[in-house]
């Protein structure tokens, strides 16, 4: 076995989405995009439907083809990046509903498919995806006599709870929406905790389905554990890695363990990471490579045939940490040699 | 099209390849581990075959599999990672050749498989992968009572062609292999480049086949063309992204694309990269999201359909740069989401 062992638990996945649900009084959509941030759609969204989330987001056309042949016909999918140039086909052939993010796609749409489901992206400020308050000022009329199946936008920093730009956000976006006698949703998992005044009428939590922050109440998904490929004594003054980077202050043992960047193991996170082997931290030394980790075992009262990156002891936000960056990018990194266990 | 465009040259491949072949007069094989550097392996090793390489190395057994599907019977597929616990079944049915790193692996090696191929790989000062010196005193009549087709050990600072281990670790391996009527191989990418004494019986590139420094006359391989959903105004003072990180300093024609972190455009990125127009730069302005990236397209002389990130005017080391890595990681994280053009 030269390769690592990634356990997505699909009954934490649906704990964490009705529990996000429980929160709100509204529909609890579930964001899937980028392949189930990494944990695979196809088996994510049939454990969620089964639970019964009726609702999916995905960021591309592309994707929603997946989803569609996972769930069958029934769910809503909805697409974040609108109706583009060349999605006619597979929006008509998947029944996937766009999000229109601008008159241009709006034209294109109604052109091309003028009986299908639609739905309506503005930008309340993040200035990413969605159509600007005079855009929508000049469209909303024809827009709403097709009868759109949601109006949507993004907060930016719903990750910071007191930051004014969710206040401001939510301002603009009730400016654009009320009084439309059309389904609102404004709340990401971000959103979700912000209170009642963000949830409207659909949440569509992503992250926190998964396990990551700003989610701190949520369960466990992925465990990643690595088999070791060999262990060696480094004697005093040698060095382990590319660049010589790790020089031995004591005789030590070293294990090499069988993931690396390529597997999206980050190589910014270097010397400062952590494994476990059961309950026992141990750290990760010189580089990070292609498809190696070099660990100093040392201290262990027995060489281990595996060492733990992600679980119980350690989650995706602590090995952001490592690498300086997010759990969400943990997570959508993780790679294609990983055999892949789902727990349901 | 909500994805975008990956474009692989395999001619350009298959004239690296030749270019390094011309530099030695050793074999050359090809390192394809990593699904061929994240380019694909079935499509790099079938154009490599074809233009005459005999030779592949993977990381794990599981890759050998992919390729010996992709390849037919014939070509030599190594294993770096040697023959681990539960690797038999795979390493016999598709015709794997390990690369035993210790005694553990010739034991079960040769206990499970007694008839078969297998290499043989030394540590000469890396510390990660191969036999330590004395392990290999102790084991090397055996070993070679067996017929290894290969001994080999690798390089821990090839880049750096003045650095003192690499004459430390050919030093290393040639006083482990002197006498020895067994093909030898040291030299990867940075190997081949280090001159004659380094090339032994075969030299394995791999990043210089795919463009990558520090093969420095590599010919342009990949070529990443991201459509462009929207684009809009946004007036100075006014925030682009999460956490409202880019502010603009004047009234900005700002391009929304489709493409992110979640597509293995690092997150470290973020502001200081650059995209291209045609022949002109775009700056990427604000974080850059799971699955978009925004551009300030202020100064084009007309909106693009699309931005290319990788190409003939950026190659995967600059866009490494931005993020603070190597060309290498660049490679590996290219994502699934991609429409994958092959040139043949």
């Amino acid at each position: 076995m030269g390769t690592a062992r990634l356990t997505i638990d699909l009954n934490a996945v649906i704990n964490n989405w009705r529990a996000l649900d429980a929160t709100t009084n509204c529909e609890t959509a579930a964001v899937v995009k980028a392949n189930g941030y990494g944990l695979g759609a196809p088996s994510v969204v049939r454990a969620l439907a089964k639970a019964g989330a009726r609702t999916f987001f995905v960021a591309a056309a592309e994707e929603g083809v997946i989803l569609r042949t996972a769930l069958g016909s029934g769910p809503t999918i909805n697409v974040f990046s609108g109706h583009m140039d060349g999605d006619t086909d597979i929006i008509r052939s998947s029944e996937l509903t766009p999000m229109i993010n601008s008159v241009d796609q709006m034209l294109r749409h109604v052109e091309a498919l003028p009986a299908a489901p639609f739905g309506i992206q503005l930008d309340s400020g993040m200035n990413r995806l969605g159509m600007e308050p005079e855009e929508w000022s000049a469209v909303r009329d024809i827009a709403l006599s097709q009868n759109p199946t949601l109006i949507m936008s993004h907060l930016a920093c719903a990750d910071e709870p007191d930051h004014p730009m969710n206040r401001h956000q939510l301002k603009a976006f009730r400016e654009m929406t009320d009084g439309l006698d059309v389904p609102c949703s404004l709340a990401a998992t971000g959103g979700v905790l912000l209170g009642p005044e963000y949830h409207f009428d659909m949440t569509r939590p992503g992250i926190g389905l998964y396990g990551g922050m700003p989610y701190e109440d949520a369960q466990t998904v992925v465990t990643l554990d690595i088999p070791v490929i060999q262990t060696r004594t480094v004697a005093q003054g040698e060095t382990v890695g590319y660049g010589n980077r790790w020089v031995a202050e004591q005789d030590s043992t070293v294990a090499t363990i069988a993931a690396g960047y390529a597997d999206g193991l980050i190589r910014a996170m270097g010397n400062g990471a952590r494994l476990y082997a059961g309950d026992i931290q141990v750290p990760v030394i010189g580089r990070i490579s292609m498809d190696l980790i070099t660990a100093d075992i040392s201290h262990l009262p027995e060489e281990p045939t595996t060492l733990q990156l992600l679980g119980t002891h350690q989650s995706v936000d602590d090995v952001a940490d490592f690498a300086g960056t997010i759990g969400y990018e943990i997570l959508t990194s993780m790679g294609n040699r990983y055999a892949r266990t789902y727990l349901e």
